[in-house]
């Protein structure tokens, strides 16, 4: 996104034109459940959910996802039509030309390619319709090899070089970039975020070229060259809010490990605010910049009431005017925090079409599409048999901690050990202890009604199956 | 600061206008060193500093600090005509309106005045000129006790009330508050962000109208209700650099505890790129936002090279265009890293008149004059005999590490309990520990050539000694 697309876009001279209707030139996305469901055996996987039927489905017996992983859904309550969330999972070949001597740089597509072999697991919570997550797990894995493939030369180097064809240019190249500090990993990381703007793009193109609207949030674990990339678009809400979005954590004998980004509501809230605050053009005078505790009302004109402004992390006192009985642009708590009044994210993919409700306003400025990355250096640990990570979408951290995912987790695994099929099992058994069964081995019987998708990925002696290092 | 202010003065619709030169209608600041040091013994306080000699200097023994706090300074060596570091203190006294029932409102005046008392330290490192440290000496406090004098109805009170008047509009206002998790500590942290905001347009309004130029970083101690406060605004270089700016520490037996905020080179690139990247007219074409390991060059040019841009925390490759070669928004590394080729921070008070040499490229846009806030609840800790803040400027922390001030604070401390002076001594020890004398205690013999102002803050039974809670 250039600064000049974002006003274009955004930011006309004169009123805002009306919204135009969307114009479809392509088919919609079909709605689809994850290929790797394909024949297990619990219906046609793309048939839409059945509201009196909840089956827990994971792949069929025969089909191993990468490094044995387990997984398991549940379609939701009577929520949408759809199930909104959706999956996708494999190995990633990332092609290597060997770089040739600089006589012979013509003759570099002939050059022998090598490979660097990683994997991928993927969760999508959509909202507003399937399309988005539907595309999302369609393409980002795409996007990723695309953007891994363009630097792969720096991330075999012992350091990313300044130039990526090796020759230095400069004497003290080297020593620029080991100043900086910059290592293999931040190609991988700067690869994801790429990745994710790339998706945000195709999903912005298709949805409008087949007339559809929607968004999802993104939760990606990638393995490469022994270290495991967790990235995370779609964490953070605007407000203080703990633990209601897709989530990946690390679950080992002594520790229970998050691994998506941490959670940065004030980073989030403050970015948002800003914005509303260089371009008050994007609130057309609906809504407020300002964050109160509740939405004022007429009664508190004049009196002096708790706010903060975009450059704010404490809290201040102001005397209430006219204007601060707008909408807020950030309103409500927890669950219930909403961005412009509409959405309950502030990263994802998608939603370029998105307005508020019989307004003009756009609500995709506001929104970021790059993933927060958390890197888990495999290699560093001693591992054992049981060191799992578990990623899984809200439906399941509704209603379980951390802790009792980690305890689910310790008490099904060592009982388990000659069981092939046992990642698959707990990541089934995670689901059926969020249905409130009274055999559930938590016994607390609480009750998720949402879409569920959860994978278990087992770590232990990965480098050796995984092959390419 | 208004978005309608910042564009008529940073943005205005046609080519910028050349520069005004100053008019000083004010006489202009005059310079001095810290009130409390008048009578200290090495000569006029308020006469520049001779090169030849570098007394360290610490207020006379008859004028105690609050809380007995040591002081000492020194002047740099030959790098300014002035002593570009400033201090103050003081005692914080917050008038209280006792709140009278409703229908005595128009008396309220009339009500007897109660007062939270509180202290208050602050070092100030100057650049550009001594006029917007000393500034910033003179005018905090008074900008700190007004903010909290707006705020101190909901200090005093269990949890911040919606309303200031603790009239209840919303009968769940209580509700909204708490949970919005609003607490007294989050009003302290709002008024010591406004105060900096204010104390920075006063800076800017005087150094105006005195023809004078300049800014300074602030980091401030402020005891209140049984916490001590550090607000730190100068703190964050805009590249990864560890440990050369004004910095609190807690030192206690088995611990030693960074005060000031938590360095975030990071946050503070993306913020300053993403301006760029918003408002590129900032750059007037002179500069690149990109981040590169190194300054490119024709040589550079059709080559793919390492970069960076706002959104990434990663690494990538680009293709080198001419507008590349550009000189860059951020450049350099540690102490040499430069915001547009000019300036060392990017937080800090004044440098409001600021432009990149030979140009109209305004500095002040990118620069923040909001703190961040660290709270040390010190009611919570055991204190001992032996606990104290040391509160520097980065003329000590070039030379010393905290482990290393750590030491020296216990190796002094316990020796000396009976002299009623230890903590001046101690804080003239930790300047003469930075000379690089034979006899200095660290025998490691570094040497500081810059200004440095240290306090020694003790933290031992100041609940009763400072009374007013």
């Amino acid at each position: 996104m250039s600064a000049g697309w974002f006003r274009r876009r955004f930011l006309p001279g004169g009123p805002l034109p009306a919204p135009r209707p969307p114009r479809p030139r392509a088919s919609p996305v079909p709605y689809r459940r994850p290929r790797f469901l394909r024949g297990s055996g619990s219906g046609p996987a793309d048939a839409p959910r059945r509201p009196d039927a909840r089956p827990v489905r994971s792949p069929a017996r025969g089909r191993a996802l990468p490094w044995n992983a387990g997984y398991a859904e549940i379609i939701n309550a009577e929520k949408s039509e759809f199930n909104e969330d959706q999956a996708a999972c494999g190995q990633l070949c990332i092609g290597r030309c060997a770089f040739a001597a600089e006589e012979d740089q013509e003759w570099l597509t002939l050059c022998p390619e090598e490979l660097l072999t990683g994997h991928y697991w993927a969760l999508f919570d959509g909202h507003g319709g399937p399309a988005a997550a539907i595309l999302a797990a369609n393409t980002l894995h795409s996007c990723l090899r695309r953007q891994l493939e363009a630097v792969v030369e720096g991330m075999v180097a012992t350091r990313p070089p300044m130039h990526l064809s090796g020759h230095c240019v400069c004497p003290s190249d080297p020593h620029f970039v080991e100043e900086k500090g910059i290592r293999a990993e931040d190609l991988v990381i700067g690869a994801l975020e790429s990745a994710f703007q790339e998706c945000d793009e195709v999903i912005g193109r298709e949805l409008e070229a087949s007339g559809q609207v929607g968004g999802c949030t993104a939760l990606v674990a990638v393995s490469l060259q022994g270290k495991l990339y967790v990235a995370n678009a779609g964490d953070s809400r605007p407000l203080p809010f703990f633990g209601h979005l897709s989530r990946a954590i690390l679950v080992r004998k002594d520790e229970v490990r998050p691994l998506s980004s941490e959670f940065t509501p004030e980073t989030e809230r403050q970015r948002i605010q800003q914005l509303a605050f260089v371009y008050p053009e994007l609130l057309a005078g609906e809504f407020t910049r300002l964050e109160f505790p509740r939405r004022l009302k007429g009664d508190d004109l004049g009196q002096k009431v708790l706010f903060r402004d975009h450059h704010m992390r404490g809290w201040s006192y102001k005397c209430v005017e006219k204007s601060d009985l707008k909408y807020p642009l950030i309103h409500g708590q927890g669950r219930q925090a909403r961005l412009l009044g509409t959405l309950a994210v502030s990263r994802g993919l998608g939603d370029h079409q998105l307005r508020v409700l019989d307004t003009n306003i756009h609500l995709k400025p506001f929104l970021l599409s790059v993933p927060q990355v958390t890197v888990l250096d495999v290699d560093q640990l001693e591992l054992q048999e049981e060191d799992v990570v578990v990623m899984a979408t809200d439906g399941l951290w509704d209603v379980l901690s951390n802790e009792q995912v980690a305890r689910l987790v310790r008490s099904f695994l060592p009982g388990n050990r000659e069981d092939p099929h046992r990642f698959s099992e707990l990541a089934q058994m995670l689901i059926h202890s969020t249905q409130g069964k009274d055999d559930g081995p938590t016994g607390e019987g609480q009750v998720s009604y949402d879409d569920i998708s959860v994978f278990v990925i087992p770590l232990h002696s990965q480098g050796q199956r995984s092959g390419g290092r």
